[in-house]
């Protein structure tokens, strides 16, 4: 059942600005949430010349290879194991407000600058059955990007792909530039939402041209929820993705730097598109508000014409209709023994029909119902 | 009952920027509010080996430990003493717009930095049976923070826990720690608030699919009072918490600086909540208000169908009720006294009805009921 | 009547911004509004340990006491005499176009730094029977302070009262201090309006609930009406005060600064609780326009079900009041010379109205009613 | 006819923002305009000793004076010789893009600092019986002033009186004081507008609370439409002179600056008065919006409250119109022959419009026609 | 038909921001769209002495020339051919970020400034009997422009034309004064957009006014879905190009900056009508609102006029319709048998109407009707 899709966006929504940790815990606690899958971890590591790809590492693994390679990428699934953030946190030196912002979905996008490690979290669609989102965290030293996800999915495949090739960019440039091609992949996750809402949107303006119907402003009122949390969810990205390509000189290198300012442009084409959705569910709205209201001007019109006209002539047809009696007097309806009483009357009756008629013509009450007709003709000046 | 619940919201919210003070008053003169309640004083003395907590202090108990410890935290509850404030305004060195400010309730919340204290001030929600809101004024100092609160909570409690713990963060670190740490219980008291008003505005968003009716615009309308009252609270404590992260590099070591962020963080991501709740309010209204449209538009069309159909049909039947004598003339309504006058008239009204439903079948009137019907199924298309 | 209370804001604020002077008129030129009214003068000069006050001074008074003692306060009231603006503007050496501000009004709060004086200026609420406003300006220098008001009224008592003290900042402090203390006497001034404001806002919203009529709205457009015109006054207020912490280190030493920022406090409330009001205002209305809709929908509703019921009823029973002649054929009417002819169309016509009462109780418009008597009910879960 | 004088407006508008020369023509190229008159010049040159002041001069005059005196105004009204556009440009060694500008009508308020001249450009209002805007430019060296307009005007006849005095600041100062004091003629034009606008607000204002009617409406868009374009006019026309103030100091004296701030101040208050009344015209069409709704909903009540009352008593008495044969069965009517059938029928009915009117007390139905009545009372509240 | 045109709109602008390359792709891959054309050269190379200009070149051609002239202009129409991005991007040293965007449509506009060269990339109307945008890239060096178009159009041939001519600013400056014509003559495309736009905006203000009708809020809706576009496109122009005439100083000179400084103009007041023609749309939307509801108002107010008039009175006539028999009691139905029982009748129901009568007119509703007769009279007040 529909409702239930659009609640879920809706409670999810809730739940995404629910603190899950214990209100005035320690900073830094990390309360793992209740569900949580157990970590699986995959570790690649390359330089320009080397690459070693393991999936199902254990700590020790990661450990092991600490400050082997130029680029150690760590890529954690899942949350459910407490030791794990400790050990993480304590062998890359990692804060533990950042160890505590991982586990406590969802954050606002942001980038922290520690002294040797920047942390980068951000929100992602999910495509599935279900319009959710994934909350991805990174860790990004001079040799070591850490990633780590809630749920498994295969966003970072293509990564790995290209990774297989020697001579590409990918393999010879550093953490900056892996973190960069990580954060790329997230972003490009957004276009399909998006195509889809804009298509939602397009068929919404088609079939709202056919005439207004309650479905169509549900539809535009679930649309409108998902607008707003995709347009808080991408807002505080930009700002995230603007202080990467600005700051933090000490990690990422200018030529990443070129990189990330077309990652920029990404986001800020998508933020472009959510506004102008957003101006077009509204314009859609307030079309259908009209539309709502021409439908119900035309219909009390034709209740008005209706009763206007036949109202006076029910009355008349009532007052032949009475029951005095012309014999007791000539005053009392001498015109029920007229030889042209009735003719008369129904003359008399088309006299006033066609006088309120002229009535409504001078109006132009009339013709909007030809105009109506014209729409297509009258339509065709859009430029 | 309640009315009384918003009302005592509205009043409140007045109240709150009535200045309590007499106008043109001394400046840095100090009004006990009437009714205010005797101050009672609680000080823990701590250093990362000791700590000492007295509760139900006198003045001269602080006065003896002044500079006894690393980090003095005075925390008191009650207005209804004035040789309090100037004895502690003279001890500590306070300003006395500062001590006029903790009495002058609500106050905007705001970071002040005298020569050698930082004030801040700020409100937050007390959960009760009514939502009201409660002021906690700071003075902090390089070895003492002194704490002020209208009424007695339990929101410092946690913080006291944390204390009895040797070797953790807010032993080993100074008063702006302190002072990080009870601003986050604060904020923390926001959550639960921002939860409820959450799930109100699901609530109303599923009764308001099964239709418009009265009680949900006037809990809207209460929604909408409750989140003007928050923003209006949170927006001046955001650039006040921002303020902290920023400047006061005096008191603020870097490292608490790092966790002041994480503050900052949590105020930014409750105003995106409220923002978001809103616009979520106002999409409401605005659903609210062509549902409304929706149902005057179907009671209209059953009318005007209703009517168009009858009104001619008792057109006819009254003008066959008329009592011309048909024995006056042949003129005079001859069909009365037709063999089959009775069938004709009855087949020409059921014309007249067919007639008029298919005109209303090609206005798309008569869909309607089927289309609404259909709901279920169209809005399965929500993406 | 309301309505030349209402008509006198407008015009007020109209002509609040008519320029007096003739337009390409000489700038600096003086020109003094018809009716003003004589200046009388009171001088105030005072230093740590001497004070004082004359009223009624001449202008050789102020310019006997020119630099004898380290504050000189010349409080101007009224307007009427052109040479005496001449006379202080050489003596004090002011600007020309700053005297040309004090005569033209209403100018918008501003402060103009000139070489050895500063110039503010900015609009007070004044309280009578009518809602006004009144325009004051200062010179402040070194060692003189001139206030330079239209008509009279008892705003700057208090700050003359204080002045009596010794030991007292206001005596010990330089001109600065004055000013600060004046205009802090002024931004009071706007409390009491606002709470009135806040008061009509608070009974408006409890009529509300009790049905829209039309005083509310008209109440409620005079309320915008004055919102509108106090925040055009306020606003411009706001970075007066702003750029009088910030600058001017030349005249403001840092210990008045930091009361000024007190002051700037209090506007700076001034405008939350007006962008505050101007919302509820908002709210209000759009709550009266869902009110009159649901009003609206319920006299539809009432209409199309008695409509509905009696319009076929109606038609039956007219049916039965042709006066086919059933002696003529057995075609015509034979009904009515049925044995149960009356009671089977009694009937029939009980078994359209149960008929019709299912189909509104389906489509939930009987239930309305009930719903509406549940409100006080629903209505309890505000939270 | 109003409509003409609107649309006008709404042309001059549109053409006011047509490009005149060929799209992707030479930039610097000087497309005269068809119907442009020719140009009279009108040199006045001064110092604080002489003046010489001439009418309908040539190129040649202009050019024999050049840097013979202190400040060379040149008064420039009409557009139509493309030569004159040449030499001017080339004596005064003025830049090809600014003499463009002068003959594109209309541009957007703005200064442009080129190496040895300020060039500014500005619209201001004509009155005349249209309401038409007029563009200014002016070219503004070390010691000249040229000032070119396309038709003649009166609006700078003032300042050549002014200049006929010796001792006067225009006399004395140089070529940026006659640029301000021109500057400053031209902004004094707007007032007049203004207040035409504001009385226009007033009377519609008073207008409607006499009830709503489409004309106001009509004028409300107007105005709407005036509001936007003098906006649109005078925003750019604020930065211009605001960039007067800041910057150019090769050119402008500080103490002409403290004038040009004074400036300033008028288009800062033109603009607040624009969006005051913007506001105001706001209000008042929603105040419109919910007087159309009020009165929609008390014609509503009327036809419900009779159509309620009536439409079941018609049934009745259509009831007892029916001609079953009550001498066929004693099933069939037998109320007609009941002795006090007449008056039992008559009771009935009354009985049931009393509980309908009860009804409709109940609702508060009946009440809403008192309320009006008390509007003045009520009204009287508004503070 | 126009929905097709209307339609088409948004389809182009969904299109827009379609992401074209597969997500997570290497970035800087260059993919070029399927159907693409071929790519033709026209090369064209110059100096204040010399100009060679060729059609149709092949890479060779244009490899040959590199370096030869102070300008070498290079533009190529079409995208389908990989190597040649390939070649030229070898050749002239141009980022694959950059050559990826020009392939990528649609870009956002966009300065970008690469080590040895600048990127420009926007969007301009093309005009044919659709209205769709075309993408225009352009790589500027020190001795190089290259632009690059998808397709054939002349928007170029006028700058060709002026290059022609020696001794013209064109052929003396370098390739940034070149770039500015480019720049300029795709500008001053827009121009006839925004003419179109602003004659149909006033077409429907003037049909308007005749009355509201269904096809006018269509064309409305689709104007505004026509502005929302070009807004989107040209808001990110005028950084562009701001950006164009502060920075880049290694590139374009002073010079060359003051003619940018003229494009900027022109595309802020591109900016500035697209935004007036916003509010315009706005406010015809409500007046086409106002006007419904008035309409309505109207519609209404004849339906209750006639129903209440004329319900009272057939219930009047059906009550002397009853059949009661006067025979069994003088109490039934006395009236039937009074000598003046029918003139009584009349007389009365006569009074009944008047009474209606009276009672319209006090409540100001029959005056409508000439009211809006009054309009074109009203209407002359408009300022």
């Amino acid at each position: 059942m529909t409702h239930h899709s659009h609640n879920g966006g809706t409670s999810m929504f809730t739940k995404g600005y629910r603190r899950k940790s214990k209100p005035a815990a320690r900073p830094g606690a990390i309360h793992i949430p209740a569900g949580a899958i157990k970590p699986t971890i995959r570790m690649t590591c390359y330089g320009p010349a080397e690459l070693e790809d393991k999936q199902n590492c254990t700590f020790e693994d990661v450990q092991k290879m600490r400050g082997k390679h130029p680029v150690q990428w760590v890529d954690i699934v899942g949350m459910g194991d407490e030791t794990l953030f400790e050990q993480i946190g304590k062998l890359f030196g990692i804060h533990r407000l950042a160890l505590e912002d991982v586990v406590n979905i969802p954050q606002r996008a942001k980038v922290e600058n520690f002294k040797d490690h920047l942390f980068l979290v951000c929100q992602f669609p999910r495509h599935g059955k279900k319009h959710t989102f994934e909350q991805a965290s990174f860790f990004v030293g001079k040799d070591f990007v850490i990633s780590w996800r809630e749920h498994p999915s295969d966003c970072f495949d293509t990564i790995r792909d290209r990774l297989q090739f020697t001579g590409r960019a990918l393999r010879d440039m550093g953490t900056d530039y892996l973190m960069y091609a990580l954060l790329d992949a997230l972003i490009d996750s957004y276009f399909p939402s998006l195509e889809r809402i804009g298509d939602q949107i397009d068929r919404i303006d088609v079939e709202l041209e056919g005439g207004p119907s309650r479905p169509l402003i549900i539809r535009l009122h679930g649309l409108r929820h998902d607008l707003r949390l995709l347009r808080r969810i991408v807002w505080p990205l930009r700002d995230a993705v603007d202080s990467l390509t600005n700051r933090h000189e000490w990690l990422i290198t200018p030529e990443t730097s070129i990189y990330l300012r077309d990652c920029h442009d990404h986001v800020v084409r998508i933020i472009d598109s959510l506004e102008s959705y957003r101006e077009a569910c509204s314009d859609l709205r307030d079309f259908y508000s009209t539309e709502v209201g021409n439908r119900m001007n035309e219909v009390m019109k034709v209740l008005t014409i209706i009763s206007t006209i036949f109202i006076p002539l029910s009355f008349m047809v009532g007052l032949y209709g009475m029951n005095f009696d012309p014999d007791v007097s000539s005053w009392n309806m001498p015109e029920l023994k007229w030889r042209y009483g009735y003719p008369a009357v129904l003359l008399l009756m088309s006299g006033v029909t066609i006088g309120q008629l002229l009535f409504f013509r001078r109006k132009g009450w009339l013709s909007s119902f030809t105009t109506v007709n014209n729409k297509s003709h009258a339509n065709g000046e859009i430029p």
